[in-house]
């Protein structure tokens, strides 16, 4: 059975929705867990799950809760105690290495002293990109890890990287992050030969900033060694139309992308439910669509995917969001466990270093 | 009155949709037109409106057409003949030299030379950039000019600058953005001390890319100075929230903001289609709540704000979108109507030699 270490302390609603999301993950996919962060915390939410038997959990669909039964006996986990905590606003390189006995230093251990094979925290993504980068090292070959991340569309999932781990970057890292990325569409979305896009303002070959002109002909001449299947440029407005099954970017415009997405999502439902309330038949429109709604709402919800991979380390590190729920720990989790066993690093290594 | 230059001959639809929204708009604003292309392709498109009595078009929700009255001999045009059009593919600079007597060169031309007040064009974007920056000259004291973008949000609209008219800037160019988009929010939003904001991943100082840590500093100084009111980082979810008026950004990440709005939105309307078409009850439901999901399409609809602003150039030029319909296009009109005697250029001018 594979065991996944459990940042426990990570996350705006850390350890509450940590522990019941990994241990509802556990059970869902049959895992076992390392639970590390504060002892008598960790115990004490577990403690609760078993006296009470379920948890309550919104399941995609915003403040619609539901039981969810746990049988915590039948979950294989243990307890590893580390002392300190890394908050949101720290700064990172400073704290990690500071706070040794940090939850998230100490679950990037796990993975790396065999214990586990992969590691999920939903804390600061800095502490737990670099916690990872030098508790796990980098993969040979790779000169920078990067965040996959995948994102539903009307199709197929769509995989964006990097999103947000190298606010700068140069042409030969992108070039990089397509062969990861390509990598990482194989095993977690499980396409064959996905296709390759460059994130560009402009579809022709020469639109774009410098970057992406000097990108350009790298990714070709992979694609001319057979090493992914590049098809050029796309454009912000192409995002969701299955163009391209990855797309590769530096992670400051993939993070604006991702943002945006999530910012004009919220907007646009939130004037949708403004509009329905503007009268008393809207009202009772509303109340009629909001089933339909609330499916769209899960489709898109982030929370549905959980974490982005933190691709290009020795290991598996999940990086869920900072205001993950038990829900979106649980697919976190999910996410992880979807590339064990995928043998995802050998094929990155061998993919860089051919 | 006011006088506008139209490039009759730019736009996918172009020059039905072209002259039909001029005319629209100088009925429905008061101003007069200069029409710029193929004399007898444009006075072909008058009569026909002409012996009609009216235009059928869309009013900002896509395919719900409607008459629109126009009655031609009320309104005060005049037509240019230019012989040359240049095409959305081409090589812009290139044909801007080399095509003379294209309609994009003669409108701005007519603003040059003092006959109209601004010029509109729905052409390719690299082509009216370069051809009002050639034609119309820098204001001096700005390095570069740029796009300004109107969006909506749930409350007052938000200026994005640089929409996309540089795809690599320096800090220094980012400066001179907040500064035009400030004068721009006064005059066209009629915001009286807009806030200025950084589009960033990540709220706190010294999150962001190279680009933008150098920004802030100077951002930072403009605001003790007292010519902008600087606010801080603004990340691409908050893009909507209206924690600036103004937002500042490159012209590449700008883009991508853009597009993936319009691609997130476009995604999220296809979605609710679909959801309610599943079943006979849904299609029920959809069909009643038609009129509430149109109105807030109409709200987020980029052909109402219909066109982008150029700014720093000595003049007045609004680039509109390449697919717009007549309705954007009036609305195109309507944006450099509503900076018309306002001063814009000499508050800029101010603002940057200050």
């Amino acid at each position: 059975m594979s065991r996944i270490a459990i940042d426990a302390m990570g996350g705006d609603y850390a350890p509450k929705a940590i522990v019941e999301g990994s241990l509802w993950a556990a059970q869902e996919y049959g895992v076992a867990l390392e639970l590390v962060g504060k002892q008598d915390e960790i115990q004490k939410e577990i403690d609760k799950i078993k006296s009470r038997g379920y948890i309550l959990s919104d399941c995609g669909t915003h403040g619609h809760k539901r039981r969810v039964k746990i049988d915590v006996d039948k979950i294989d986990y243990t307890i590893t105690h580390a002392s300190e905590v890394i908050g949101m606003g720290e700064a990172v390189g400073q704290s990690i290495r500071k706070k040794k006995d940090s939850s998230i230093v100490a679950a990037v251990k796990a993975v790396a002293e065999g214990r586990c094979e992969a590691v999920v925290s939903a804390g600061s993504t800095g502490a737990a990109m670099a916690a990872s980068l030098f508790g796990l090292g980098r993969i040979h070959g790779v000169s920078r890890p990067a965040i996959a991340v995948t994102l539903p569309t009307m199709k197929e999932p769509l995989v964006l990287i990097d999103g947000g781990a190298n606010s700068d970057c140069t042409a030969d890292m992108l070039a990089q992050f397509a062969q990861m990325g390509t990598a990482f569409a194989q095993c977690a979305v499980g396409i064959e030969n996905p296709t390759v896009g460059i994130l560009s303002i402009g579809e022709e070959e020469g639109k774009g900033n410098a970057l992406v002109k000097d990108t350009y002909p790298l990714l070709k001449d992979l694609h001319e060694q057979g090493k992914i299947d590049f098809v050029g440029n796309i454009e912000g407005k192409e995002l969701f139309k299955n163009k391209a099954n990855v797309i590769v970017c530096d992670g400051f415009a993939g993070n604006v992308a991702l943002k945006v997405t999530e910012g004009t999502a919220s907007m646009l439902l939130k004037m949708i439910a403004t509009e329905f309330k503007s009268d008393f038949i809207g009202c009772i429109i509303g109340l009629m669509a909001k089933p339909f709604l609330r499916r769209i709402l899960k489709r898109i919800n982030w929370e549905v995917f959980g974490g982005m991979l933190l691709l290009g380390v020795k290991g598996i590190s999940v990086i869920a969001h900072g205001r993950s729920s038990a829900y979106a720990m649980r697919n976190a989790v999910g996410a992880a466990v979807r590339v064990l066993n995928k043998d995802i690093n050998s094929k990155i290594a061998e993919s860089v270093n051919k």
